[in-house]
């Protein structure tokens, strides 16, 4: 059976970037299972299936309902245990976890400084005022303010992401020989900005770089088809 | 039988204070392996048993020598399969060593900028030349240059902990449920501070403390049995 999944669209309904829906559509293609996703715009709140928390992805599987990122990714190891693990262990998923807190307070609070205000010009119409002032509220200065000085912070970005490429320069993914989970979080956020954003986040033969590009290539370049630009 | 390990030690013989030696120290007790210590100073090189790089730990394990905290516990993990894992399998392994970059990129390069010239201070005196002039050769600047603003700095230093706060905070380990070879290099580097300084490099109440106590405690409180400052 084919599971729904709500996933953040912008003006164009083609254009996905939410990082927490781009972990959930690796993983269900790690799985192998089809997926039919929903464009969704940030103020479309009541249109989500319940239970939800405002936000997306949100999975529709037969009569289950299930929201979070990281719940969704349990709930598919945990109801097709029979295909490919997400985690391999629960070693790798506690692992997974830091990898993902590390993706979440290093990379995301970074990555949305450099490109917020490319996201504002890529929201749905009915999405940027909201757009607007929830991040101004939460970066506390104008999206224009933030990004102003991006070229004189991307330095300092690059090296904070040396952890993550020593770790890709010495095994192809994050999880080793094949990839999984964490490569699949920490892959979202690269694929958040590259679909929103022309502003290239990574140096020309940054090691990070080749392993975005064998990401790109999994799932018969699911990835890499998506609308995007070309960094 | 008894596994021989060279161990950093400084002006006490019996203050133990590499980070590197610790993860091992601590592996070896994970695999319920039998070592006896070496007592080893910077500027022993011609003591190693061969083959070596010159640094601890190195491990003589009958008529092998293993050398390199990495090599050491692949070597343990695939010599002694039938002891507890130090991974969890070969996604956790790969997930250990993000960590492990993590802490080598992150952690270890910011605490050293702290406690730098207490490292100094405990040092064997045949080594506090060697080990004066290598680290401020490193580290661009005199020991007393390196670690005269550390007040100032403590709350970045902290902020970077953020992805290792997280984790700890919603999980005992970094490895989950019980602790495993990424736990050991985290608090390897930790171990490593509060064996040669009193400086609180965390702040009370900090969940990371609580993990650092839940290390301290493994093993019958092999390291908190080990000579250090309270911290």
């Amino acid at each position: 059976m084919t599971i729904t999944m709500y996933d953040l669209a912008g003006a164009e309904a083609e254009r996905r970037f939410s990082p927490f829906c781009w972990r959930i559509k690796m993983a269900l293609a790690h799985k192998g299972l089809a997926v039919e996703t929903v464009p969704w715009r940030f103020t479309e709140k009541d249109k989500l299936p319940k239970p939800n928390a405002g936000r997306v992805p949100v999975i529709v599987d037969g009569d289950r309902v299930v929201h979070d990122s990281t719940a969704i990714a349990d709930y598919l190891e945990e109801h097709y245990p029979d295909r490919p693990s997400l985690f391999g262990g629960a070693s790798g998923r506690a692992l997974t976890r830091f990898a993902q807190n590390w993706t979440e307070t290093v990379l995301q609070t970074s990555l949305i400084r450099l490109v917020v205000l490319d996201i504002h010009r890529h929201c749905a119409p009915q999405d940027q005022d909201y757009f607007r002032r929830s991040r101004e509220e939460r970066l506390g200065a104008t999206l224009e303010d933030v990004v102003r000085d991006r070229e004189a912070r991307l330095p300092a970005f690059r090296a904070s992401l040396d952890a993550l490429r020593r770790t890709v320069e010495r095994q192809d993914f994050v999880s080793g020989t094949a990839p999984a989970y964490a490569d699949y979080v920490v892959f979202g956020a690269f694929q958040w900005a590259r679909a929103i954003s022309d502003f290239n986040v990574l140096a020309s033969g940054d090691p990070i770089g080749a392993w975005r590009g064998r990401m790109l290539d999994l799932f018969d370049g699911l990835a890499r088809g998506a609308p995007a630009y070309g960094n």
